[in-house]
C-alpha cells in the first residue's frame, strides 16, 4: 500500500494525542484514503517525560533537523506552539518544499503573512485546521464549503476557558475566582490562564479567521481587544434580568464603511443560539449573503479534537501527494476587492456599564448628564436601595452609541470625586437581537 | 486564464440558482481558485419559460447530448431531480469520463452504490454536497473534516418543511393544516408536499448521511419511516407541558447490536440545542469518538444555498482537475468493520401516546394492563376532566420500552371497543436528554 511520512515535531499533550490518534486509527484512516499515514519521526526537547502513549524510541528524536532535513518526509506536523522557534521550523520546513500543518494560532496570526507566501513560493501546502475551534471544522468550511459566499458577519465563542468560567458563573451563580477554580481543575484553564482570559487567544484565532473569511489580512493591532476579569457574578445577574447572558465574543462583521473586527465580552441576546453555548465548546454564529445565518457548534480544544482537526489536513494534503495534485486549496486568499479595516474605536454598539458611586443625590442625575452630552441615551437603569454615604452599583444599559463618544464620557464619569472604581462596561450586541 | 467547463442540466428554480451565482460570483470565485469556471451550456426541455436570470440563447439547449458529449465539458451538473431519466443521465456522464456534481438526494438514496461504483470505475468524481441541507456543508464535513472521527449517533433536523410546520405549529398555537398553508404561502412547502410530509425526503437524506457517516450501504427499506401528519396542536402542548418540543428527526445511531436508522417525528428535551432550531432551518447533531457532541446548523434547502453547496462541489473537483490529481475524496466508503444493520422495528425508545377513548370507568385501568403485560410502564399521564360518554384524550409518556413490545400492545389497545380512534404515537428521544 502507498504511504504517506509524517513528522511530528512537538510530543506534548497535543503531539501525544496526534501520534496516539494516528496510531489507533491506522486501519480506518486507510480505508477511507487508500493508502496508509505513517509516523516516521517525532521530536521533543524532552524524550524522558512520561506520555500515555508507547512509541518505539527508534521513532524519537531530540534534533529537529532529523524531520526537517529527511527526504523521506512528507508532511512536518508543528505542534510545539508559541512563536520561536516554530517560526523557524515551519520557514524551514516550507523551504524545505514540506507540507506543513500546524495548531498554532499564535505564530499564525503573527505570521501568516509571510509564513503563507512561503508555502505558495514553494509548491507547498501549510494547513491550519486545528488553530481555530479544532473540533469544528471551520475553518475548511470557510475555504472550501463556503467559497462563494461573501461572508457579512462571523461571531466566534473561539476560547473553551472563557466560555466555561462565564457559563459556570451563570448557571451556578458562582464568582469569577470560583469559576476559573473549577475550570483548573477540570483542566479547562491552564495554571497561568492570562492569554486567555484577557482575551489574547480569542484575538489569534478571530485574526485568522476574520483573514480567511473576508480575505483581509487582519492584524491584532487592528482589533481592540478585552478580556472578562472584570466581570463579577453581579454582571451576569443583571445581564440576565434584562434578557441577556454574557459571553467573550470574536466579531468580524463587514460594513459600508469597512471591516470591525474586536474581541471583547458582549451580552447576547437570551434566544440567540450563541447564547446556549455552554461549558468548553465552542461555536461560530456566521451570516453569508448566500446562506443568511450558519452556526458551527463543538469542542473547541484538548488533545483529541486537536488530533481530529490535525489528521484531516494530513489527509486533506496526502491525496494531493498521493494524486500528484499541482492545484489546492490557497492558505489565505487577499482579495483586493474586499475593502479596508476600520479604525478599532469605529463602531457603534450598545453599552451595559456598572458605576462603583458613593451614593448620595444627583449622582444619577450627574452621569447621565455628561452621557447626554455625547448624545448616550439610557435603556434602562437599575439602582440599588440607597446605603447613606456607601458605594452602590448604579448599572445602565444604553442605546446603540459611537464607542468614540461612549469612551470619553466614561473617561469623564470615571473622573468624578463620587466615583469610586473604575466602571464595568460590557458591549451589548444588539445585533444578534435581530435574528 | 486556465478556466473549467460545466454543463448544467435542469433550469428550473435550483438550475437558474446556480446559473445566477456562477455568474455573479465569477470574479469572486476566480480570484480565491485562480482559475475561472465557464458554463458551456444549459439544458432543459422547456426552454420558453421565463426565468429571473438572463443566458445568451446559444448556450441553451433541450439535447443532452450537447452536454453529454461535448468534449469541452468537464463537469456536468445535474440538477433536474428525480430517478428517471437522471439516473441515465448521471450514468452516460460518468462513463464518458465526466465529473458530475447533483443534488439529488432520491436517486443518491436509492442508486448510490451503483453511481459510485461507476465514479470510481471510470476514475471521475460524483459529489453531492447539496444533497443534504445545502446550506450546512455536512457532507465535507463527514468525509473530510471528520475523517479520523468514528461516528457514534447522527441525529438531523433536515426537512425544512416540516420543520418550518412543526416550529409553526410550536410557536404560534396553530394547527398542522394552518401552520402546512403558512409554509405554502411563504415557499417552504410545496403544493404536494407528500415526499416532506410523509417523511420520505428526510429519509432520503438520512440514507445518505448514515451510509457516509457509518460506512455502510443504508437502504431506504432499512428504515422505519413516519411523517408527520397526525400530530396536532394538543400534541405539541402536551410534549411542552412536560419540557419537550416535537422535531422531525432522520436518526442513526451506532448499538452494540447495530446500526439502527430511522425517521419519525420525536420529542426533543427543551434544552437540547436541536429543540431550538426553528422556521426552514435545518440541523445535523452528531457524536463522535474523538469530537463528543457537534451542531451544524443552516438553511437547508432553496435555490440560493443548493447553488452554494453545488458551487463548492465543482470548485473540489475544478481543484482536482486543473490540478490533474488522480486522489479524491472517495464517494461513500463501505467499511467492512462498520458492523451491520439492525431490523426496523429492533430499538427501544419512550413513547408519548394520545389515546382516543369514551371516558368510561376502567378505560384508564385496562389501557395501563395491556402496557403492563408487554413490560411497558408508564412515566406520565395526562386526563382531561371527565364528560360522561364523550371521546377525550388520555395522554402518556412511557419508560423506555421495545419497539416491537409497544406496537403488539398498541394494536391491541387499539382494538379495544372503547377506544375510537387510532393512537397517536411520538417517539421520545431521551437519548438526547443526558447531553
Amino acid at each position: 500500500m502507498r504511504h504517506i511520512n509524517v513528522g511530528i515535531i512537538g510530543f506534548g499533550t497535543v503531539g501525544s494525542g496526534v501520534v496516539e490518534a494516528l496510531i489507533n486509527k491506522r486501519g480506518h484512516l486507510s480505508r477511507r484514503l487508500g493508502f496508509a499515514v505513517n509516523i516516521v519521526k517525532i521530536c521533543d526537547s524532552d524524550l524522558d517525560r512520561k506520555r500515555h502513549v508507547n512509541v518505539d524510541s527508534s521513532l524519537l528524536t531530540k534534533d529537529v533537523n532529523d524531520i526537517l532535513d529527511d527526504p523521506k518526509v512528507d508532511i512536518v506536523i508543528e505542534l510545539i506552539g508559541g512563536i520561536h522557534p516554530a517560526y523557524e521550523i515551519i520557514s524551514r520546513a516550507l523551504k524545505n518544499k514540506k507540507h506543513v500543518v500546524t495548531a498554532n494560532k499564535a505564530l499564525l496570526a503573527l505570521k501568516k503573512e509571510s509564513l503563507f507566501r512561503l508555502a505558495r513560493d514553494n509548491s507547498v501546502q501549510l494547513r491550519f485546521e486545528a488553530s481555530v475551534a479544532g473540533g469544528v471544522p471551520i475553518i475548511k468550511a470557510l475555504r472550501e464549503g463556503l467559497i462563494s459566499n461573501r461572508v457579512n458577519s462571523v461571531y466566534g465563542i473561539i476560547n473553551g476557558t472563557c466560555n466555561y468560567i462565564l457559563s459556570g458563573m451563570t448557571n451556578f451563580g458562582i464568582g469569577f475566582d470560583e469559576a476559573l477554580a473549577n475550570a483548573q481543575q477540570k483542566g479547562y484553564a491552564e495554571k497561568s490562564p492570562a492569554m486567555d482570559i484577557n482575551g489574547l487567544d480569542s484575538a489569534h484565532k478571530l485574526a485568522i479567521l476574520a483573514s480567511l473569511g473576508f480575505g483581509l489580512n487582519v492584524r491584532l493591532s487592528d482589533m481592540l481587544i478585552e478580556g472578562i476579569s472584570a466581570i463579577t457574578d453581579a454582571d451576569i445577574k443583571y445581564a440576565a434580568e434584562w434578557g441577556y447572558v454574557i459571553k467573550l465574543l470574536g466579531i468580524a462583521k463587514r460594513t459600508a464603511a469597512g471591516l470591525e473586527v474586536r474581541v471583547h465580552p458582549a451580552l447576547v441576546p437570551n434566544k440567540h443560539p450563541l447564547a446556549s453555548v455552554n461549558k468548553n465548546f465552542n461555536a461560530i454564529f456566521i451570516n453569508t449573503d448566500m446562506l443568511g445565518d450558519s452556526l458551527f457548534y463543538g469542542k473547541g480544544a484538548g488533545s483529541v479534537p486537536t488530533a481530529s482537526a490535525v489528521i484531516s489536513d494530513i489527509a486533506d494534503i496526502s491525496k494531493d501527494i498521493v494524486g500528484a495534485s499541482s492545484c489546492w486549496t490557497p492558505g489565505i486568499v487577499y482579495d483586493s476587492y474586499a475593502g479596508s479595516i476600520k479604525k478599532k474605536d469605529d463602531f457603534s454598539s450598545g453599552y451595559y456599564v456598572r458605576f462603583s458611586a458613593i451614593d448620595k443625590p444627583g449622582v444619577l442625575a450627574r452621569i447621565s448628564r455628561i452621557l447626554s452630552e455625547y448624545k448616550i441615551s439610557i435603556a434602562f437603569v437599575s439602582q440599588e436601595a440607597r446605603r447613606q454615604e456607601r458605594i452602590v452599583p448604579i448599572v445602565m444599559m444604553t442605546h446603540i452609541a459611537k464607542e468614540r463618544d461612549f469612551t470619553k464620557a466614561l473617561a469623564e464619569i470615571d473622573r468624578l470625586a463620587f466615583i469610586k472604581k473604575k466602571s464595568v462596561v460590557i458591549r451589548v450586541e444588539e445585533s444578534l437581537n435581530e435574528k
